[in-house]
């Protein structure tokens, strides 16, 4: 037996994450210019980040030998200010992924289960997995959530549900009131962590106030990220909302660095950037609008999506992933969430919208 | 029962690393001007970081939207021609707090255990724990690892051993051929961690290459940081050698993006520059000369160091601890680790060991 085969079974069973292609490396792979490739495989803000964040980035480089706040004082406050609730509510992150681990690593074992949805952001279960704790997915509903579904696959053992909404990489969305009965009805003993990456995206209708509901439910635990609206996925900075009890048990298998410096600095002079994120918002909605008439104009299927996103269907996802990938333009293909005939593509500029519609008609012509 | 209470027990009895104080937390509760503390509590480097380093990283500003690239492909390269290795031997990390605990959460689980030495860097027993492993500690002799003993506790469900050399807080060191003899005896079926995040510091009589002994001893995990002599602990960059079975296990439960777009670009330039690892390593020695000299003034033992810091003995730690932090200046107080009559001091600039040893003069004579 070797040393690699001592590890538990399900950290041998681990399929790694896929993340979007970096531009590098299809430079690399297909001898293109870094220059020519459009990229909108990630759900990055095309705006790039608020200048005001970035003066704040540069204003924390000279102290950077130092280490971290490792309570993230500053960002705290910023934030505690901002949502209106208490220090002891807040768990920062190396970006979203982070929290939604130390959630699974803090209330799952090898003998506890998780919930989540088919089709739902890849993380959950590698999260869940990666404590060897049992996987439960439950089948979706028009591509986004069945909560009823999802209310009654919890079992005995069952510590934590996942909720993505909007969900990422379908784009669907739950009503703030359909959470809430779900929150109502879940047992107080299970966690219930509500992904709000693309929180920032809903439309001003389709808003609701998940922060206002923890006083009621301490079993839920929201998530958020600096790496989607706020465009600083970079620099790696999330957090989590939680009931102090929870909370403290996050922050104790917290790594005591775990949010770098200029993440810190920068997240907190993002947060007071309401023009950069009102900017990034028309953008998104021109885009989207953009992205849609296209794909209308070539036939293409679509999921309406509340994000910075949308998912459509050309069949073979592979070969048409490819045949853009060839065009230097990267988006990402969605087999291995089970949609091996869809892509997803990230709203871009006016102008990377348009080199990527132009490209995809070169490739479902094919 | 609350939901905190579910938590597996393992985790609601984790302590929580306790960091070295902030500047600006001991502003505010000491009502002091940031600009005049001095801050030795870390183990930071006093010159800052690499000039190159920063111009990499001032470089790489503009495109902080995009997410990092997660294999970080061109620190890989560096690092691989630097040390001689296969890019498939490398984890990269947040810090290497981060590979410490990938270790842990690749090979430990509830019915496995983890060996560490008393005295020892205090992320070892935490990162066991957090996975619900057994902690075996083993006494330390003179202040330093036991490794006949450590070898003798290791028990049939240990999984990992973690070595740290030079130690930190105590600042003993190994020689290496007592390492690889350990290596030698100890069971190809048990991961030996060696943290090597002081490695630059050794004298060059003391130094060893560890990364040599990966092709014999595949279950050898080499752990390094930039934290330290780099000077880029506020971006949180760190590394693990190991074999390619290993590593690929490390990175299956590693974040997909857990080392941010920066750390990655200033690392790069950072291990180029020997000249600022050369002279950090002068100030280092003469900064160590100055501080022992004004020990022995004092009349204060101390543990010979083969780090950037030194640990001395008050008797009374806590109080000549606080004492220091009323004159503005933090150092380590090491209770945790099992010794409230010692403190532990990073060596720093001149000035600032000129300020810790008149402050100390202080302190000791209250």
């Amino acid at each position: 037996m070797t040393i690699a085969q001592r590890a538990p079974d399900y950290i041998r069973a681990i399929s790694p994450y896929v993340p979007g292609k970096p531009v590098s490396e299809l430079a690399r792979e297909m001898g293109l210019n870094e220059a020519d490739i459009v990229k909108l495989a990630s759900n990055e803000n095309p705006l790039g980040m608020s200048p005001k964040a970035k003066a704040a980035l540069l204003a924390a480089v000279e102290d950077l030998a130092r280490y971290p706040d490792g309570n993230g004082f500053a960002l705290k406050q910023a934030l505690a200010a901002r949502l209106g609730v208490g220090l002891d509510t807040l768990v920062l992150g190396n970006g979203s992924n982070d929290v939604l681990e130390l959630v699974a690593r803090a209330f799952l074992d090898e003998n506890s289960s998780g919930v989540f949805a088919q089709h739902a952001f890849a993380v959950y279960p590698l999260a869940i997995q990666s404590v060897g704790a049992r996987l439960i997915e439950v089948p979706a509903r028009n591509f986004g959530h069945d909560l009823a579904a999802m209310g009654d696959a919890i079992a005995a053992d069952t510590r934590v549900v996942f909720i993505a909404n909007p969900n990422n990489p379908t784009g669907t969305f739950l009503p703030g009131e359909l959470i809430e009965s779900f929150l109502k009805q879940v047992s107080p003993d299970v966690i219930v962590v509500l992904d709000e990456a693309y929180n920032e995206y809903l439309a001003p209708a389709q808003r609701y106030d998940a922060v206002a509901w923890l006083a009621k439910y301490p079993n839920l635990v929201i998530t958020r990220t600096f790496s989607k609206i706020y465009g600083l996925a970079g620099l790696r900075i999330g957090y989590a909302v939680a009931s102090p009890a929870v909370a403290d048990l996050m922050n104790r298998v917290r790594a005591p660095f775990n949010a770098n410096s200029l993440a810190l600095a920068a997240a907190e002079a993002a947060l007071a950037d309401d023009e950069f994120l009102q900017q990034s918002y028309e953008t998104n909605r021109q885009g989207m609008a953009q992205i849609i008439a296209g794909l209308d104009k070539l036939g293409l299927q679509h999921i309406p999506s509340a994000g910075n996103f949308l998912t459509f269907k050309v069949g073979d996802g592979a070969g048409v992933n490819l045949r853009l990938l060839k065009q230097g333009v990267i988006v990402r293909p969605i087999a291995g969430y089970g949609m091996p005939e869809w892509l997803r593509v990230s709203i871009g500029s006016e102008a990377e919208n348009a080199r990527f519609l132009a490209a995809l008609e070169q490739a479902v012509r094919a």
